[in-house]
């Protein structure tokens, strides 16, 4: 999607992976440094596949699709960064577990890594670096590839003028492009149903007053930033056509973890008879996990309550503290919203119900 | 209750009544400065009734009950400085204008400007400035009083170790002394019973950050500040044991109009079998308003949504900016819990189910 008129992609590797035929070579995996915007666009370059776990950790990228892609990236520059021989085992595994602890809860980072890791495995040592980079290469296209399918499937469920909530940040800063949740305005946006967004802002990280703001900003799409806490209120006045979240991981049975206050958001759409939609690609469903009770809840630092972070009058990315010296505080960071209260999955084949049968009739042989 | 140890009311006036009886006399109007807690603790002095009306607005001082003190000094302000002779009934109608319209949803302000307007009409001039500040003194009084009964009756419904969650600041500082909703929490705690607290931090303002973790942790009770957001995921894992808020106007079908996200914790307590209890004084009720959807809801600044307030790392009170420039943002600052959800209202009178019945019959020949 756009950035001041140009088209960008959340992250991407340059070299070639013919380039990687021949022997070991670290490279660079790109990304945008989410934690800056909106007030600062910046580029980093990601060296080696430590570097690239801690920007998952750090959250540098965020969203469960973009972590798979990044994963992906991750998993190829170790084994372009892995020795030859003997102790290449060790490392492989190692650089695989390093990156699959980086985040507890989005299923597309165990995707991503699994998909990798499943096409090298068995290949000569020697042709492995490039198999994995042009699989990270494919995936990561593949995933735009499905989230404009979900945009496409989605817009369909918009009416001209349709006035849709969303939290967090599903857009294709999430994604590789495109976006899950924000896809389908995206779509019916250049299909001039003219959509518009309420943003939660989303406490505590903000990536809706950040990131989804930003995007749909830079796209031209008219929002406004609410805080959490308005969703009930703007919804009992009518203000709410539809309520569009992403996700970060789906089980069989419809249940679905995002970030924290989905659950909240979908409980009051219920209330007042709203639809409520979460999208999601293939790589979210965790056709392994039965129900929403046994996907793990990050907890992250209480400094993400105690705090808030922002650009100052001054022009300087600063942080200032809310609460009292010596507050304590607890931050789970997602929440389960059970399917009964989900109106549909919208995935990449078409809008599905949030069940069992209709997930494994989607998505069979997994 | 204490700050630092030493007891503390909200506001107050230190010039005695009998020295207005001669003759006009502006008198000042201190307060606790409740925008720079819990990083500063100032009280300021309001010299005359335009401060008064200015700090209501600016909420230096909020909180329904505290509004309501804050409105009975101010219009003893305007007797005070109101002259005497012809021009005096135009100078007393439009200072209580000025107060009347300082901020919109707070039953507690209208509560006691009548109340004063009441007391002091058909008096002759020279009588008013005293007897409007006696009165003041005794509703401030009465008020804390009150919330001294709320406290004493809403303790019988916690339990040894009860979990309860809150939103905003429904505590001391919003009322002229002990709180309503963190009355029966101060109660259980002075009991032994050792209650400890959920606090939603309470965007945009972030009172339950700011205000209630401050107060809480002066009286020693266990808290933990969480996002607006968490609180369905806490209520899920079974960590709630009940809830307690305020309310800033009651109707007389038990609707009440609370800080927006109230009605959001109300339905999830519903969800989860969790009591939901509101606590308020009978200023707070407003028998002439049949039900919620006829209460007034203020819409506040964008700029409460799209920066954030706190001290920065400097030690400088200071701003930051989290949205895009440019951003559009709404900004409701209440909302309306309906009265099926509310387990029932705590008042000084007792606790009473949320029914025109129960609020007519509580609260008689008003």
């Amino acid at each position: 999607m756009n950035v001041q008129g140009k088209p960008y992609t959340t992250l991407w590797v340059e070299l070639d992976p013919e380039a990687l035929s021949a022997a070991r070579r670290p490279f660079d995996l790109h990304m945008i440094d989410q934690r800056r915007l909106p007030h600062e666009f910046t580029v980093v370059a990601l060296a080696d596949h430590h570097e690239t776990t801690r920007a998952i950790r750090e959250m540098i990228v965020r969203g469960a699709p973009a972590i798979g892609a990044a994963a992906a990236y991750g998993l190829a520059q170790v084994y372009a960064e892995a020795p030859l021989g003997a102790p290449r085992g060790r490392f492989l595994a190692e650089g695989f577990e390093r990156l699959r602890s980086s985040r507890p809860t989005a299923q597309d980072l165990f995707s991503g890594l699994e998909a990798v890791k499943k096409r090298v495995e068995g290949m000569p040592q020697e042709e492995q670096a490039a198999a994995a980079l042009r699989e990270a290469k494919r995936l990561a296209a593949e995933s735009a590839d499905r989230c404009r399918r979900i945009g496409e499937h989605g817009a369909r469920l918009l009416r001209d003028g349709c006035r849709v909530l969303t939290h967090c940040n599903a857009g294709w800063l999430a994604c590789v492009d495109w976006g899950t949740a924000l896809a389908p305005i995206y779509c019916a946006s250049r299909a001039g149903r003219a959509p518009s967004v309420f943003t939660d802002e989303t406490r505590p990280r903000l990536q809706g007053a950040n990131l989804t703001a930003w995007e749909l900003g830079q796209e031209g799409i008219a929002y406004e930033i609410i805080a959490d806490n308005a969703a009930g209120h703007l919804m009992r006045a009518g203000e709410v056509d539809l309520v569009i979240t992403g996700a970060d991981r789906i089980a069989v049975n419809g249940d679905a973890a995002n970030k924290i206050g989905t659950y909240e958001k979908a409980l009051l759409a219920r209330r007042h008879d709203i639809p409520f939609y979460v999208a999601a690609p293939a790589s979210t469903f965790d056709l392994n996990c039965a129900r929403g009770g046994a996907i793990p809840i990050e907890e992250r630092s209480a400094d993400e309550i105690l705090y808030a972070w922002g650009r100052a009058d001054d022009g300087r990315f600063t942080r200032v503290r809310l609460a009292p010296e010596g507050a304590r505080a607890r931050n789970p960071a997602f929440d389960v919203t059970p399917a009964e209260l989900i109106s549909g999955l919208i995935t990449e084949h078409g809008v599905i119900p949030a069940t069992e049968e209709a997930i494994r009739s989607t998505f069979p042989g997994r």
